[in-house]
């Protein structure tokens, strides 16, 4: 018997998928474009938006005799133990390669945001908290062990990273961005996306793209964009993240900008996606996204409408299940409606995306063959450190942190002894765990009050939850008032409670009107600050909040986002002082609760205060951070003007020294202002970074490699330019301190760049 | 001697403009392209924004050697006796007749809004109770009026109607819109411009466009929209205008629309505006909106580059000072940078404007022929008509409205007993006198409290403040609540302040971060429903309120928008009975404050629940409003499904009888829902509208005769379209209400259409 040249593996991947299309059916071939989601609830309780009505039914023995495209959250849908679950798949597999004509598998795909949601895996960080530590390096390392730990139990693609910028804090799902730059979000993402692909996992860039805009921060709410805003802030992150970071596919976004859903725009998904950046691999469905075009969207009338305006758009898989490109998308073909040239583009893709994973060959064997251990000694560790590096200290005026170690600590707040106050809405606990109450949380997770007596064990520490995150009793108040007052500092642990469609107050459609704490925490705060015991604020959040209303009443302000299962340590390391803190804000945080949205990204007119009573600028600026020991900014040069072509490069360094008497971490940051351009442009931007660590009296220097590139947008013919002129390069300790300011001008031409163009500013630190 | 020929009235307007372009110098031409604004404030308290800084100097005497191009608000600047003025301003105009080569004067500008702007000049009700009202032809009177009082007195072009449809409610500018639905603020605007170009004013349309859009609603904030919303909902009240009301000028918005200002967009003023639409009248910049070129759009790096940018987007005339378009420009052109046929483009266009206004006549004479009352009694019994026909009775469930005569009545509230609770910002009291403490009003302007004294002469009417308007004192709650425990009713009057730039709740600048009732007039309502009493609801804002907080308990819910001097009785008249309420909602009235920005043109996605746990839905729908009188819709023809053309026409009829016991009026509203489209489409749209007043037992029957281009919409290529499909036309009591759905389908095949496409939907009134 000879092998079909699709099974030869010393063939092209390309003339495989060519030989295994041209003897596929048209069911066969349709087959590989979609999953199933085995074990689904169908209840109100869904972990995708409207879950209820879009599943579809189908018959399972007779579906798998086509083959199946994807096999959808075999470990996120329900607890299952991670080494029974990889035996279960692997069986689902073989049954799914032997009820086939082909004996291929399905591509299992699975979230995993901030580690593999699933039941025993290690909980990391939210992106949010990745943002804040301004260190790609290590969310590299961390997407290297998620990406592991998939793979060790059969699966082949997660569905991350997110790399929406944040346009309106309200929005729920800020938790799960890196944050309101794209600078930041393009360079961490892509960092995210280095890692798990290291492992051999498909990294989904999601949502591309606009998601973030929604208008009112209502989750899949109609976008209001232009084509600039959407080039120059909605897209880099994508383009960082292909590109260094080599990702494989990419997740269509929910919503329309402009009337143009994502999920059916050939601009965005073939001419844009492919045509000019070169992508090659598949873009698949947000969960139900297919079936919205007709329900949601409604710009088709039928499925199969939806399913032909999806595929030709580029939309290769269906997901979460089949609904559209089942029944009728075939039905449609044969009705002569949609051409087969469509299904065979889709299904080539798809193909030589299993050709590369190793699905087609003959060899292939689904059976795990590593221990399974998701939640391992070492992912700990980056865990920890991940979260320690997040952490961000906003405030400290008069040195009440760290902590004495036998202080009288009153712990107080809803926040301070929930395992769950540590997570976000993408953990297993968090997504899935809520509907089986009964199930232990299969990982550890110290608390903040568990953590800060392990830290300062001499220190008496009592507590009391004073309230709930989002009820509005505040029965509690008057103990954790009366604790306070007879305590020498209070240690309010105040913040979200992470949850999907309404069940959380952060989350995927947990969206807020305004950026007022949740619940009565604001009350207990001000009942707290009230009895004139100094308090220090700790915010385990997802999005930031406005603080404005304690502004110089607190003794000093701690922000975490979402820390992890490390995070209690983490945060009490900081109050403790173990831990000095070296996180910087990737987000703002406003003042005011109101008047949203707003971000950084300012032209003039968006700062100005005169023409408006309303004050957008935030109380902590986006990269504000403090340290408990001194920075000392020295050797600054590029401070005397210069002359570049508009293809040119100029560096400026400085020398960071740590003067303060422990070790510590500084981030420099590298902020451009273009004075004067064709249309209006942000007052500053992010276009470096560097996160410097120094033991006491030590000091590095960092040369920032600007490249004129960097200073391109997006014109008013749409085209992509570097104008001659003035510039400005602020290294800054936040987007609103500039501590040394290198004026340059670039002279020349103004020339048009493309989608090569340089993303990034090299950095080299010496010393 | 002979005449010149740009003397001769027997030539044409185009012939005498070339002939004198031809003689006059650089700096002649330039003259006519800026205005003067003689005795404003350049303290910290202007009228326009950042006026301190923007204000440049000038010898007026040598200045006016070259000519003038507009002398800027001679009456609207400081409070000035109205034929002291026109006499005043005769003589400036004299003077620089006088001064210059050709003897012509400058073009007098003021604003008009709801009224000249002047002092003793009628206040009428503001745009937003136009909106309110649903009468284009009510406004169409009072604009006819209001221009009649401008010509009387020597002006010669107003500065309205504004034709911004409200996006985001929070803006402070929303009472100087006619609402947020595009049809609805292009009939009334329409009509407004009509009634004041008959009276031989040249009417300005502003914001051309987008500025109602600005992020998070602050003044003057970037605008984030696409094309789509651009062309669909932003530009048709202009279109409407132009075509159907003749507006001789176009005033520039101050912002910027994804990166590019209006007031340097050829694109806009004039690819769009001149060679689409076929404009040929004066485009203004909105003040110092040149200079804000540089200064915050920083698109120009000089006064003479914002000057070039402008001029050559198609920006005529500099306002209200010269700044960039004097020396900075002239200089300009003399060394080579700026084409001096640019200066000859604008020159003459306002040459032509001032030739149709007889100002380049020989017989031109500035003195004021005609006797000067600005506030006639015909004028005050129109803003007394219109005022009435915009007060929207909001809720009555149990009949509390009309009130019995003997009733006994507390009074409450901040706005009850204040005469500028009816004005808008744009009104002279509030505009300037704030300015000037010690003059009077100048107009008779009845409180609410005065007005129902007036009306229920038998009734015990105590009154008592309660609270300010945005005063954090809660002092005066104790007093409002023993009076009102001891009436029948309480009559709660709650409301803004207009204002300018901060020194109000709502105006030009007074944006708010949320739709809170201003300062602790929550709190105050709260503690009035709380005693038991019913209370009546009267509120006078210059934007709607959320009220989801005293859902289902109020006696009855009053709206009205800022009603002008004779606002007072034309609300206790709803109060007492004798005027039967009319008005319907121009824009929705929201259950929670935050959450935005949200109008009723959403697609489904926008109206979901379920994808988020914020429910966006207003709590009074866009259109709605009750009356004291029953209506019912009967014989309606259009329920069976219908097929026309995408050019063809089809005729949807029912008949309103007035079932009640007194005369009143109704407003059918005609929606269109798309229910398939090639970009998403708003659920519902207002595509036609009909107000009818009925005797009792009268009935009237309304035809709406629906064109197929009415349904035409911007698709992804950005042309204008009707596409074939289903449609279903709704007749509707608001848009959350719909009587009878007329299905239909369009059929053969898509057809674009172009600028001369129908906006309206013709309407026959039988019987």
């Amino acid at each position: 018997m000879t092998t079909a040249p699709w099974r030869d593996p010393a063939l092209t991947a390309s003339a495989r998928v060519d030989d295994l299309l041209s003897r596929m059916t048209l069911e066969e071939k349709t087959a590989q474009l979609y999953g199933v989601w085995v074990g689904a609830s169908t209840d109100g309780d869904g972990v995708a938006p409207l879950q209820r009505e879009m599943t579809a039914d189908y018959d399972w023995d007779e579906l798998i005799t086509r083959g199946l495209g994807q096999l959808t959250r075999p470990f996120g849908t329900a607890p299952v133990d991670p080494a029974l679950g990889a035996q279960a798949l692997a069986r689902a597999q073989r049954r799914i390669a032997e009820a086939g004509r082909f004996g291929i598998p399905a591509l299992a795909h699975e979230e995993c945001l901030a580690g593999f949601t699933t039941w025993q895996a290690t909980a990391y960080p939210v992106p949010l908290a990745w943002g804040a530590s301004w260190d790609a390096g290590l969310v590299e390392e961390m997407a290297g062990a998620i990406g592991r730990d998939l793979r060790a139990v059969g699966v082949h693609q997660g569905l991350a990273p997110v790399l929406d910028v944040v346009r309106d804090p309200r929005w729920g799902r800020v938790e799960e961005t890196i944050g309101e730059d794209p600078y930041l979000v393009g360079t961490i993402g892509a960092a995210y996306v280095r890692g798990l692909e290291s492992a051999g996992i498909v990294a989904t860039l999601k949502h591309f793209a606009g998601y973030a805009s929604s208008a009112g921060a209502r989750n899949l709410a109609p976008v209001r964009a232009g084509v600039r805003e959407f080039a120059d802030i909605t897209l880099p992150p994508f383009e960082f993240a292909l590109r260094e970071g080599g990702a494989r596919s990419v997740m269509a976004a929910y919503t329309d900008t402009d009337g143009v859903p994502a999920s059916a725009d050939p601009g965005l998904l073939t001419e844009l996606l492919r045509e000019e950046w070169g992508f090659t691999g598949t873009v698949v469905a947000d969960y139900f996204g297919v079936g919205f075009l007709q329900t949601q969207h409604r710009i088709a009338g039928t499925e199969a409408g939806a399913a032909h305006a999806a595929l030709a758009a580029g939309l290769d898989v269906e997901l979460p299940t089949l609904k559209c490109y089942g029944t009728p998308l075939i039905e449609a073909v044969r009705a002569g409606e949609v051409p087969e040239s469509l299904i065979d583009r889709a299904a080539r893709r798809v193909l030589l995306q299993k050709c590369e994973l190793g699905l087609l060959d003959a060899d292939w064997s689904p059976e795990p063959t590593e221990r399974i251990d998701l939640d391992s000694t070492a992912n700990r560790a980056l865990a920890r450190r991940l979260a320690e590096e997040s952490v961000v200290l906003l405030d400290n005026p008069d040195g009440l942190l760290p902590l004495a170690p036998d202080t009288r600590i009153a712990v107080v707040g809803p926040r301070a002894a929930d395992a769950l106050a540590m997570l976000g809405c993408y953990s297993f606990p968090s997504h899935v765990l809520t509907h089986h109450p009964d199930i232990p949380t299969g990982i550890e997770i110290p608390t903040v009050l568990q953590a800060l007596r392990t830290e300062l064990p001499d220190a008496k520490v009592t507590f009391t939850e004073g309230c709930g995150v989002d009820d509005p009793d505040t029965g509690g108040f008057e103990e954790a008032v009366a604790r306070t007052a007879e305590a020498d500092v209070c240690v309010a642990v105040l913040g979200d409670r992470a949850g999907l469609f309404g069940r959380g107050t952060s989350g995927e459609g947990c969206d807020v009107t305004d950026l007022r704490l949740p619940g009565v925490q604001g009350e207990l705060l001000d009942s707290l600050v009230a009895t004139g015991v100094p308090v220090v604020l700790v915010l385990l959040t997802g999005r930031p909040y406005a603080l404005g209303r304690w502004d110089g009443r607190l003794g000093a302000v701690v922000q975490a986002f979402f820390p992890g299962e490390e995070g209690g340590p983490a945060v009490a390391g900081v109050l403790s002082g173990r831990v000095n803190p070296s996180g910087r804000l990737p987000v703002s945080v406003p003042r005011v609760p109101g008047g949203q949205p707003w971000t950084y990204l300012q032209p003039p007119l968006g700062l100005a205060g005169e023409v408006s009573n309303l004050d957008p600028t935030p109380l902590y600026a986006f990269g504000h951070g403090r340290s408990y020991t001194e920075f000392v900014w020295e050797d600054f040069t590029g401070g005397t003007p210069a002359e570049i072509g508009t293809d040119g490069t100029y560096d400026v360094s400085l020398t960071v020294r740590n003067a303060g008497g422990r070790a510590g971490a500084e981030v420099v940051q590298l902020y451009l202002h273009d004075p004067v351009a064709s249309v209006t442009r942000p007052d500053v931007r992010l276009i470096g970074y560097q996160r410097l660590e120094l033991e006491p009296g030590a000091s590095r220097r960092v040369t920032f490699r600007f490249h004129a590139e960097l200073s391109a947008f997006t014109d008013r013919r749409g085209r992509r330019v570097v104008e001659p002129g003035d510039l400005e390069l602020r290294l800054s300790a936040s987007s609103a301190q500039a501590r040394h300011t290198a004026p340059l001008r670039l002279t020349g031409p103004a020339r048009e760049v493309g989608p090569d163009r340089r993303l990034r500013c090299e950095t080299e630190v010496t010393g």
